[in-house]
């Protein structure tokens, strides 16, 4: 039996292209002691990637040219040479674009005993994106009722949850994003108060300053950039800022250039915390329950955007770019279908 | 009798200089009910005093021309209409340059009930350059012993203090100062392991990474602007960053460039924190009661710059950027030596 994977075939510049991916077809991997084999229903497709894909010493090593390309998966255990995992058991892990990973028990972040909820969920809003929502907005920005939360890629996988979430604890909940098909999703489906299209606003300092009259008192930033530049001008007194993501920037080598933020900081007693969900790991499964327990009462909505067959990865990641997936990209396999 | 002070003439553009100020005469203010007359023993030049002058919305209102130059002062209350306080008390406050003060109990920050401490010190190392140093060190970073801990304007009133409080936790100190003379005493005085002099490191950024070689988990920044570029290149993972000033940035109109530090701020997880040490005002207590324990022990040191005369206040400010100052600056007035 083969098992199908997609590896590095050159490192990109900028935004990765299938060209820099292989899809080739290698026998079974063999377990080691305390491995366990899980065949993989869902790959994701994260923008994280393109951190990992880099050169340069980012979080994680960097995948060298050769690698299957390192990604999160659900799947079922279908061979196990460890106690703690037996056939049939399911879990979420870092077990990369192919369709079996022999993995270790430290690749597994979460483990799915039991559940209600499909499980592609386990890699969008149940999974990394709504774990790194949940942590990013509870615990670096603890947003009170009545606040002003500014939310960037508003309609994203991460986005979404974030604004929802605000919504929920009772804030005054902006988003940004880009195009009037986003938008629309922003209000009808994912219940911001007010959102700003970055690409038809004029002013959007400006528009800010509109949206959030009595400043921003949390901005959950997945962009850096301008957008980002235009928010930091209307913190408010204690504001604070996660960031999660730098999806507008191209490149960070050499480190672009923007306004000093130092003194407005100062002024505004501002906070900002950079924060990766893979750093809560341990604290998964609270995330897990609490968002689990939202999406059964019908307040935490969701959007998958689903490619179906391992050869569509390749191209996947240029997608999150392109502005045209909206939702959570994911890779179905046949197994899923099993 | 009157009373001398010294008021805002014009407003200054850059570093406020004598010919903005004037000396003048006006008598003696009268108590309205609920407020205490304080003759003012020793009057204090602050960095901040910059950012109150200026003409935007910093932290606290503008003074206005013709306004009493706002400032702490330690002095004693010689009349009162108020049951909280009796004349011969001792208080530190925004009492303004000038010898005599009406001041309402609110701007009373400090009482200065029995101490075995020169009343001086309650400007500087026990005052509010002690405190910001001592709630930005301990509250907004958090050092551990062995962690790396940089300062820059190291030999400051307040650097000084965080330096030294950075070493009694057991960290590795690093300070980064202007000039042999400050350099020294960051050495020999207040104990740092090591220290960089900006002015003659050709390359700052590789003598920080040789400073630290494990990187820098603490930034205590007095200075914003290309030396904490440096320092922010090397963050290790989880670093805490605390911005207290901005002395090196000569203009916040309009806001001037510099490297983003976003994704450096999510790949390790740093924290960038503003601070105000007037926020803390209620915790003061707590941290003059530790500084004191200190400053007994023999623990921590500190250095005061003493000029006579009130009619030394108005070209003090700019002795603060001249690099000439060493040590807490203050305005001694004769009712001192009474």
């Amino acid at each position: 039996m083969m098992n199908r994977r997609v590896v590095l075939k050159g490192r990109p510049e900028g935004i990765p292209q299938a060209e820099h991916f292989e899809l080739d077809s290698a026998p079974l991997p063999t377990l080691a002691e305390g491995q366990v084999l899980v065949r993989n229903h869902y790959l994701s497709v994260d923008p994280a990637m393109r951190g990992w894909l880099a050169d340069t010493k980012g979080y994680g090593t960097p995948i060298e040219v050769g690698d299957v390309m390192r990604a999160f998966a659900v799947g079922e255990v279908v061979d196990s040479r460890n106690d703690a995992f037996s056939p049939g058991d399911r879990a979420m892990g870092l077990f990369g674009w192919q369709e079996y990973s022999a993995v270790d028990p430290s690749s597994v972040l979460l483990r799915i005993d039991e559940s209600e909820f499909p499980i592609s969920l386990y890699l969008g809003v149940l999974g990394v994106n709504g774990i790194a929502a949940y942590f990013g907005l509870m615990d670096a920005c603890a947003p009170k009722a009545g606040e002003t939360v500014v939310v960037s890629t508003a309609a994203g996988a991460v986005g979404s949850c974030v604004g929802q979430m605000a919504r929920i604890l009772g804030c005054h909940v902006v988003g940004i994003a880009g195009g009037p098909e986003k938008c629309d999703l922003c209000i009808n489906e994912f219940g911001y108060d007010q959102v700003l299209d970055y690409k038809r606003e004029a002013n959007l300092e400006a528009a800010i300053a509109r949206a959030c009259p009595n400043g921003v008192d949390v901005y959950f930033d997945n962009t850096a950039g301008p957008i980002s530049d235009a928010v930091f001008k209307h913190l408010s007194i204690g504001a604070r800022i996660a960031i999660c993501g730098t999806a507008s920037i191209s490149s960070w080598e050499p480190w672009p250039s923007g306004p000093r933020f130092e003194r407005h900081l100062l002024i505004k007693r501002a906070k900002v915390q950079g924060f990766i969900a893979l750093d809560y790991v341990d604290r998964y499964p609270e995330a897990v329950a609490q968002l689990g327990r939202w999406i059964k009462e019908g307040q935490l909505r969701y959007r998958e955007d689903i490619l179906d067959g391992i050869e569509q990865a390749p191209s996947a990641i240029s997608r999150l770019y392109s502005g045209a997936n909206q939702g959570k990209l994911l890779i179905r396999l046949p197994a899923s279908k099993g």
